[in-house]
């Protein structure tokens, strides 16, 4: 699919069928992670795959209550928990060097976008999902202290079309030379 | 450009040539960004456009010392200015639903992506430029208290190829059911 029309058209996707996904398939969709643009080329994320029952039931027992997203956990053929390694991205030799201290969610973010439209390129589902108890996630997939988990990705076949909810206008949220400044220089 | 081939072609482009960029493609670089997912819908993200070649200049000079996009950032025809409203992405009725307080910086990643990616697509370079004053940044573009710069992305057409760092291999960042297990469920 063409890249400005996947942008356009990719939906969030919160119901699946119980079609698996190829291994083939599932390594495109990594592939497009590796493929991220990071701070220093650091390469921050790391990535759980999980298609065990019991696993998936316990991450969606794990999502905020009323999470809508929680039925799709449960029933999408994989499920990925995108973690970021802290301490890399925004750093040089251990220091920070901004005042925003790690940027580890800006390029898991990055990452993430790449994920979900490289599925929706090759026909699959995504949503992402940040709502929950990262702590409780964190402990069940057994990351490391400097590993944390930022969100979750249901992955499967849309049982359900996707809903496009409404976009600002572009005037509302692009300022020229300085902020706050509507007319184009 | 199709979308896989555009996530694994795109460069880091740090030169550019004199050549402008239309308005009719700014704004389908900006529309990319309108499309892009975001925590509750909340759309957090803010952008100045910056064509004044004075304001590029002090732009340039605010970037950390020896960043090699200071020259992108002073000759690229347009400099775009990626910012974020806090207190939207990650809250809900003004309370942080999870322990990462704000997630302003994961959904600008996420918009950033969606620029960067259409912007190649359009036989254009950028590059993520973030390290960075930003505190002096704010200042520049007159941002309210309530908006943080978060990352400066040069954009016109490249006048040198990028070249694209070592990437891990998917088995240096991806595990199956839980952290380390590297063999297939």
């Amino acid at each position: 699919m063409e890249t400005r029309e996947c942008i356009k058209t990719r939906r969030s996707i919160r119901r699946f069928t119980d079609e698996p996904v190829s291994d083939d398939l599932l390594y495109e969709v990594l592939e497009a992670v590796r493929w991220a643009p990071s701070w220093a080329n650091t390469q921050c994320w790391e990535i759980i795959v999980v298609k065990d029952s019991s696993t998936k039931d316990k991450i969606a027992s794990i999502l905020s209550p009323n999470n809508p997203a929680a039925k799709g956990v449960k029933e999408a053929p994989v499920v990925l928990i995108v973690c970021g390694r802290t301490g890399l991205a925004g750093f040089k030799d251990g220091v920070a060097k901004t005042d925003k201290g790690d940027w580890y969610m800006f390029d898991v973010g990055i990452a993430c976008q790449n994920l979900c439209l490289a599925a929706h390129d090759l026909g699959l589902g995504t949503v992402h999902v940040g709502s929950l108890d990262h702590k409780a996630l964190d402990e069940l997939l057994g990351l490391p202290e400097d590993v944390k988990s930022v969100e979750v990705i249901p992955l499967g076949y849309p049982a359900k079309e996707g809903k496009a909810p409404p976009r600002k206008a572009i005037e509302d949220f692009v300022y020229f030379e300085k902020y706050g400044n509507k007319i184009k220089a």
